[in-house]
């Protein structure tokens, strides 16, 4: 198996992503969100690019979320704050989601034709992998990262998943190699440094709730792995 | 002061170079090679964007030089090794010179009118990181990558730089903290490490001569700072 490395989605064109297994990632926050909404028993998410078609979905009975610059949009539903996500209320329903980085790099995965697109989220690592593992297709991790810049913590989650895989996969780009060096010599202290990306800097400019962050960096608390299926994500059994 | 860090060419567009410093870094070999050219003594180098544009320089008595995948194009004077420009010969001599990555890298940062462009090696940076903090300028620390993707030994020197500035500058972005956190992890064992690089692997396939690996490591060989003045690349007194 190979496994590749997408720092940002501004470089998706570089790679192929024919019959390749895709895990779009976005810890801070859409992905590790969207398993939070799984796990609490929500029946499907639809990906949208722009907040305006996302208000479409209202009459069609969905719940709609959307975030720009860290922060909820006027007039929506809800935003990308993880704990919005464990009410309870959301069971059974349909929720169309809109965030600046996430749902743009799974929308742009899509269009490039991959074997699969699986979320990834440290809250449901140990459960992604092996799910990766199953598939035996290669692999590319592609970080949803902030404007098509690159990020700390979605590189960092990357190397945790190449940490899981490295005794049965190949890595033939430095993106891979440089991902789990981070990951390796920072797990221990994956918080402190996590604190220091320029995202958790601009939750506290925003006055977010910088628990977010804590939240975010729990490893292996579910066992949803939600994927593309057709327009949606769901979770398949 | 400002440092970012542009992990290849492929992501300057997002980036403002507006009177900023660039320095352009190909380690494996580009701006490796073009210290060691005017450390030898040549007068200026020309970076041109394609082999067929360099070939009409030899009329105009250039030593044309061009690589290609990391081989030395037929037809031309000299390649990209190191090792080639340490000949006598060329004191004096005015260079057409094109490679693979760090020429491209040059010719786009030239294009978004920065305050100045400077060439960086191992070999040169003290001189390099001195020539820096004197300008007073913010910095963008410009990786040449490999065919517009991520590669390690160019993110490596963009940490040793920040590793020098880093008392005296701010760091907004992700990219520039993990390469510092990659060279600080790394500094006492880069050649181990750039070994397990894409691009060392890609010599040995190639049958090279690793020993450029070695050579392009080495530190604080040389003080010529070359930097763009016009068209040319030149070394300021």
């Amino acid at each position: 198996m190979k496994a590749e490395v997408v720092h940002t989605p501004a470089l998706l064109p570089l790679y192929d992503l024919k019959d390749k297994v895709v895990v779009v990632i976005d810890i801070l926050r859409a992905t590790t969100t969207m398993c939070v909404a799984f796990n609490t028993g929500v029946n499907k998410i639809l990906p949208v690019s722009q907040p305006e078609e996302c208000l479409m979905f209202k009459e069609f009975d969905f719940i709609i979320a959307a975030e720009r610059n860290a922060v909820k949009v006027p007039g929506f539903d809800m935003g990308n704050s993880p704990f919005e996500y464990e009410n309870p209320f959301l069971n059974g329903k349909n929720i169309a989601f809109t965030t600046t980085n996430g749902t743009k790099a799974i929308k742009l995965a899509k269009a490039m034709n991959p074997h699969s697109i699986l979320i990834g989220a440290f809250l449901n690592l140990d459960a992604l992998c092996q799910k990766i593992q199953v598939s035996g297709k290669d692999l590319v991790l592609l970080c949803s990262g902030w404007k098509d810049k690159y990020n700390l913590e979605d590189t960092l989650f990357a190397g945790a998943v190449l940490d899981r895989l490295k005794d049965s996969c190949e890595m033939p780009d430095d993106a891979a190699l440089s991902a789990l060096l981070l990951f390796e010599q920072h797990q221990n202290d994956l918080e402190a440094l996590v604190r220091k990306s320029s995202h958790a800097n601009r939750f506290k400019l925003l006055h977010l709730q910088t628990d977010d962050v804590s939240f975010c960096l729990q490893q292996n608390i579910y066992s949803v792995v939600p994927e593309m299926d057709g327009e949606y994500l769901v979770c398949k059994k």
